[in-house]
């Protein structure tokens, strides 16, 4: 735990503060940090919202365990029951484990463009770089080895973890979290082919992040090549994603790890993308789209609902033989059509 | 747009220089920016390659498009015709928004080996590393927090944008551009199983890239064991991409953001590979290959021309039946060969 | 080569050094450093372990040539055999080419906290930044342009190569290589759906990395939720891998560049992934399991052995036939259902 402060918080005023009922337990009980189920031991609080997980929750030693009404039969411990016991959980969690606020001030080693206004208010670490023309908000934390390119603005509320490299015009709003080696803001992948090779398409457009927006770490996110690549409110990206140019991704979208999205593409809002997804570019998706793990989208989906396209894994020789029944799928067919053909004559 | 400099040109002018024909237009009418087929507006030059867009571009209010013969009928305004229209959009463009030029120097915060002479047309940004052994070209640029590191080579009028690392004994040609966050040079993954685990085999060779080559965010290209990764001339990659040690890839290849290319493949000239490809290791793969989206390539490909294979996402109900019946081909085969052999009694 | 340090050795000195038996050779034969089959002269040693490269190996020029008695007959020059061929070459390039001991000491362009003691055995490189409450060990080398986060401990001969971000809470043993670009403890991938967006759920865990690991450029491994990530003795990581959070990775597991492993994933001892492998979370792998390239685990797998789910890439017009066949399976099956009723009423 990175924290060293210590909250204690009885388990019945957290029931009052985050509107859940408290079933099998003392309301003064005390708990002063969350735990997995596992680890758990007095003055812990933990939660279960996953079936796999059954077992164990019948084990904890947790003082009380957040945890749907379905499922507070099969709580050994107290019981703080909740619709959104995950959500509540999260509260919970950042009530007991509050992050340190940060430190205003500028690092001597950093290096800021003298055109550059930091506010008092915001914090900018050893070795950052922060470049002509760029804007710094209110409280806004710009971390070690980050790198604030030209014309670039970090909202207020806004942090930069740290090796975070803002490229060129690159708008991020307010209470955004961009994690340690994003790079956003290169340049798309534009390429015309001319007789004597690749001719570079110039890139012009920037990149415009909305607020409340979470970029993962190692995650590129490409300017646009005219206008710009658009991320708008609260959307969600883990690490190592790849966002093209000109993509625009709606509101409260999230995306997991290793995804990519090709120039264009428009996703909609509330959509969810498992880890290892594949987008072709000028593809639109609809609203509250979820696509399944490893998955291609090569075509437009224009109706919400559940996505999949791909294999799961299993012994190599099982695989192997089945790929060759499919490689021999058209012969398959053939000789089904011969026996028809054959019925036929019979009748 | 980046740029804050203004150049009008004339409709007749570009006709000229590029080779155009001008259609439905004024050979006088200014432009001096260029924009979507949707934003534009007076002033402006749009392009049009992709028939997806043929819709908007009945709308469009820019001053003139530039796209094929073909599509000409479909322009509602002045069209600049050709048969490269995305290359001459890209020469406009270029034209229209040069890049600024960079302003030659060493930043105060540039850490230099005293090993090391730059010349005074090249430029090293604030906290930029330049390692024992290295040689910096003539108007190379050094971008803000990249690390060129021992006995690597960047070639005259070559860009690091920022934030790249040249491990060791990296040699980059003439007019590259290598994006924020890349990595090159780094270790090979080589390991051999030994009783106690894996043992590191050393990796010794270097990364030798040409002419004219543009690699993209968090690419990381790797060093040979023992000779060199190639990259040959023109070559572009995108972001995200993987390079296995020894790898080679031929002239003017492109590919897509995360494709991994295991070691010692070597793939040919004028390759293409859209994105989220793998190409397994020890392949040969020869010139003018094109390889689709999510695509594995597993064994030597000898004959140009395009590959693919993988499936496109549909709705889960129906892929889960689809799998479900591919898993099931066996006894489907089996049951075919049985009334095969009843028919063949029958008769 | 990095190193122009040259040690002459001789095949007997060798042979009997690394248990192997010479054939067709003189002991006294000096070899000076190792090379490829194909660039290989005199002077030189190199090895054969992949049967794709007989030919190459029957043209060799080296002086001799490391692999299995299997392969003896093949090799027209000194042969060294052993039964782990490869291991033996790797022990053979580290005694040639020995990678440069480090200088101790701490560039005067890093920036350390005033509460943290560098030992005198330790290297810190320019611009590098090591945070309050880190521990470096003896003869660590933490490298140009690496942020060491707050309380993150550097074990004992451990190296950061360059440009690496541990974030905070990262614990690294003993003998461990991170490569440039990777990223150690940052968020894991929490949010819970509310009425208003995505709840950030804090990550309060940090990352226990074990002895003898080695992590690939731009990886990422992300921080517990509650406990800890783990990766333990012995692991490889190759580059571009996603380690969600509290992940674990068994003791000698080795993973190839872009696999994706998704949060509270097991990952046994001894396992192996090829490239661009993707594991859902909250899976359970046993020990010694072996999963070919881009393949996916979606379901715990509980017996040791060789794993598989993907296709080749083929020709396109081949492969969309497929495709055009697997999408019409239940049609087929219900062609030959028919064929089965009519048989029977044929009887």
């Amino acid at each position: 735990m990175s924290g060293s402060f210590v909250l204690r918080i009885s388990l019945g005023e957290l029931a009052t503060r985050f509107g859940c009922e408290l079933v099998g337990g003392e309301p003064d009980t005390p708990v002063e940090r969350v735990a997995t189920l596992v680890d758990a031991g007095p003055g812990t609080i933990s939660f279960y919202t996953n079936s796999a997980y059954r077992k164990v929750l019948g084990d904890t030693r947790a003082s009380a365990v957040i945890l749907s009404a379905r499922d507070a039969k099969d709580c050994p411990v107290a019981a703080l029951i909740s619709r959104d016991a995950y959500a509540v959980f999260a509260r919970i969690a950042a009530l007991l484990h509050p992050a340190p606020p940060h430190r205003p001030g500028i690092h001597p080693g950093a290096v800021i463009d003298e055109s550059v206004s930091v506010p008092p208010s915001a914090y900018v670490g050893p070795l950052a770089i922060i470049s002509a023309g760029a804007v710094i908000g209110e409280n806004a934390y710009i971390g070690p080895n980050c790198v604030v390119g030209e014309r670039c603005t970090v909202g207020p509320d806004s942090k930069l973890v740290a090796s975070v490299t803002l490229v060129e015009d690159v708008q991020i709003g307010k209470r955004c979290i961009i994690h340690p080696g994003a790079v956003i803001g290169g340049d798309g992948f534009g390429n015309a082919m001319t007789p004597d090779g690749w001719l570079k398409v110039p890139q012009l457009g920037g990149v415009r992040i909305g607020d409340d927006v979470e970029i993962g770490c190692n995650t590129t996110v490409d300017r646009g090549a005219i206008g710009d690549t658009v991320i708008c409110n609260g959307v969600r990206l883990d690490n190592l994603i790849q966002i093209a140019h000109n993509v625009r991704l709606g509101e409260h979208t999230a995306i997991a790890a290793m995804v990519a999205i090709a120039g264009s593409t428009e996703i909609g809002a509330r959509c969810m993308m498992a880890g290892k997804v594949g987008v072709a570019g000028h593809i639109r998706m609809c609203d509250d789209v979820i696509v399944m793990g490893n998955s291609m989208i090569t075509k437009d989906v224009t109706e919400p609902g559940l996505y999949s396209g791909t294999f799961a894994a299993e012994k190599d020789r099982d695989w192997k033989r089945q790929v060759a029944r499919f490689k021999r799928l058209e012969e398959l067919a053939r000789r089904v059509a011969q026996l028809e053909k054959a019925g036929e004559i019979d009748e």
